[in-house]
């Protein structure tokens, strides 16, 4: 026996978790923690180019109309309609041509029955008119100054209304949404240059383990690469937080707890979330805050847990990259769109589809199996290693079996979260 | 008639289009330009911390094994399997216990029959060792130095072998991939600092008509402002591409045209595209580089057209939002997000559902029918004006009508495409 182990020794706890909450449980705990009003974030402005994919914060009120004044919607001749009444290619009626209207240039003058403006779409109505015969239904007169109407025009006809598009006092968007190419047009159309989103969550990352090497290394001796940390933070990204990851925690109590103290909305820890000798985060939490949940029935990542520290919420997170990666989607992320303003479901579409082979699960735990999609069916990877990141990457998605599920047999519908 | 109608009534071209291409035909001719070799963009190394999302260049092979060596996969004692064979709690059979071995703190001897290292998860397996023995299996033998095996243990089982997540030259990921949070993960491990992707495709914008104000203003008098600069400018940094959009353009030739020759690989105008008298930009590109389509028989954005300027492709667009959109997503769209090595197809996922009331189409045009879903039936839009940006953000997403069909009967299960 060395005398290093003999001197840890004392610490070497192996036994596991005394109870493990259900899937079901956990996320409950999740969801009260976000209904406490401490945990919806507040508001900023920011500039309208800037906020695509961002979430309104409050609902967005006109207070002008659009378009603001009568249009054409098509090239041709504004007219009083009841001027072109009875006009055919046999009965030609003669208008007169005033001048013309473009966007942004009206005619200065108004319009009389027997009169006509050239007008182009977009251009508005000059006063007097209520529609546009459109160019095909017009006739040469021979005399510039008169055309003939061919065909007759109702009232209104190609005309684009005052506030078609938004009436004034209309609620055009509402709180809650997140911004779509399309929504940033009618901001910008109704006059707004800044927009009010709810703020991003702030998420620390800590990633913890002595045989961690800092993402950009090359694996060498007994040490392994961060894995973890490009991957949280991309996902973290996705589910609209900024992240701050300035560097590796050592696996050391003072260094963790300062980590746990930082200044974030959340706190996620990788590694160290078990209650082995070197698992400290989570009787830190316990000191220090409260460990609201700790061990999942789940695979992976049953060695998960969350809680709180101060205003922040603290997820601790297995470090095996998958256990990793699913830990995060489950529960984390969970929180992080919800605390942004976001929908608290998996950003992943789903698609139903058949089972290749069968999949086994015990009863009273829910497993997290990756897939692949061949030929339109469903194939289990045969790694079920959490250390295995890269079966993820291989994996199109993944199959949820609940814990009150034996599993699926071949050739059963199984629905298939798709990796994005 | 004023003198300025006057000076303009020969400008005034008022003719529709000859002749307008089908929907199919113009996207056959955006493909034929894409699989010109000069248009697939070239690579660029980026640090892997900014690759989220982006599109890998080149296969990556891994020189490295991850892990680099054989770890625990448990908590528990590194055995020669055989020293546990008969092990039960009415059987315990003695181990001696030589030391610890950590994560990045190895064991530093190796181990035989009859002796264990107490080990955690992720540490490295000492030489002579081929299984770990869960803690759960171990019982006290009331000295520190020894414990014994209650359960036996196969070979192999509990240890993550060496390179079992990565080989050595491996085809890790895919070119043409979009990197996923775990692909970064897995590049990282593999010792990835920077990753080559796809140089993203740089758009101009050049949004024009003199009736628009630039977004921010607040819209007086007969001007409007600009809601597809903002918008385009969302839906191309969706689509991947960088945007370029310094001002507006006037509606005036020398102005367009020098825009046109911007540096850019794509060139999106907005407004100004059909064939009236203020429509200047179809005949400059015909006349400085090629007018390949224009004219397509669809609603909305009938007047769009698009074609190439010397290494430049270039979209016009009509200034109508909503054929601005659409336009957009059916042709500049597809180019940049196939310019910089992305499915050609929507980015939109789709639901197929059952519509509530009919939708009406002629034959020989293809329909963008804006539609909410409503207790989940599919309701069309009561408007079809291309000029009502608010259709398309009450919309939940579209219906496309193909050209060859009359439109759909109420109850009929139609493909929705949803906004996102």
């Amino acid at each position: 026996m060395t005398e290093r182990s003999q001197n840890t020794t004392g610490d070497v706890r192996m036994r596991g978790f005394a109870r493990r909450h259900t899937v079901e449980a956990a996320l409950d705990v999740i969801d009260a923690l976000l209904e406490a009003p401490l945990r919806s974030l507040d508001a900023e402005s920011i500039p309208l180019q800037q906020a695509a994919g961002r979430v309104l914060a409050d609902d967005v009120v006109s207070d002008v109309e659009v378009p603001g004044f009568d249009r054409a919607t098509m090239d041709g001749y504004a007219v009083v309609a009841d001027s072109t009444e009875g006009a055919t290619a046999y009965n030609p009626l003669p208008l007169t041509v005033l001048g013309d209207s473009f966007p942004g240039r009206p005619f200065p003058g108004s319009v009389a029955r027997g009169q006509a403006v050239r007008i182009m779409t977009g251009a508005p109505l000059p006063p007097g008119c209520n529609a546009v015969l459109p160019a095909e239904w017009i006739g040469d007169s021979g005399d510039a100054s008169r055309v003939n109407a061919l065909a007759p025009v109702s009232p209104g006809k190609h005309v684009g209304h005052r506030g078609e598009d938004v009436v004034r006092g209309a609620t055009v968007l509402e709180r809650g949404r997140p911004l779509r190419p399309q929504d940033l047009g009618l901001l910008s159309s109704i006059g707004a240059g800044q927009v009010r989103v709810v703020r991003r969550p702030r998420v620390r990352l800590v990633v913890t383990g002595n045989e961690i090497l800092p993402s950009g290394s090359s694996p060498h001796g007994h040490c392994i690469v961060d894995a973890n940390g490009p991957m949280l933070t991309a996902l973290a990204e996705r589910d609209g937080a900024t992240v701050s990851f300035p560097a590796l925690v050592p696996d050391e109590p003072d260094a963790i707890l300062k980590a746990l103290h930082d200044d974030a909305d959340v706190i996620v820890v990788s590694g160290g979330s078990s209650v082995g000798a070197e698992d400290i985060a989570p009787s830190l939490l316990g000191e220090h805050g409260e460990l609201m949940v700790h061990g999942i029935a789940m695979r992976p990542s049953s060695p998960a847990g969350f809680g709180r520290l101060e205003h922040r919420l603290v997820f601790l997170l297995p470090g095996n990259p998958v256990s990793c990666l699913c830990g995060y989607d489950f529960f984390a992320g969970r929180a992080i769109r919800a605390l942004g303003g976001r929908a608290k479901a998996w950003p992943y579409h789903s698609i139903d589809a058949s089972l290749a082979r069968k999949i086994s699960s015990p009863i009273g735990r829910l497993d997290y199996v990756r897939v692949r999609i061949v030929d339109g069916r469903v194939e289990p990877l045969a790694t079920g290693s959490a250390s295995v990141l890269s079966s993820t990457t291989r994996a199109d998605g993944f199959v949820i079996v609940p814990a009150d599920s034996e599993g699926f047999a071949p050739g059963a519908s199984v629905k298939v979260w798709l990796y994005a």
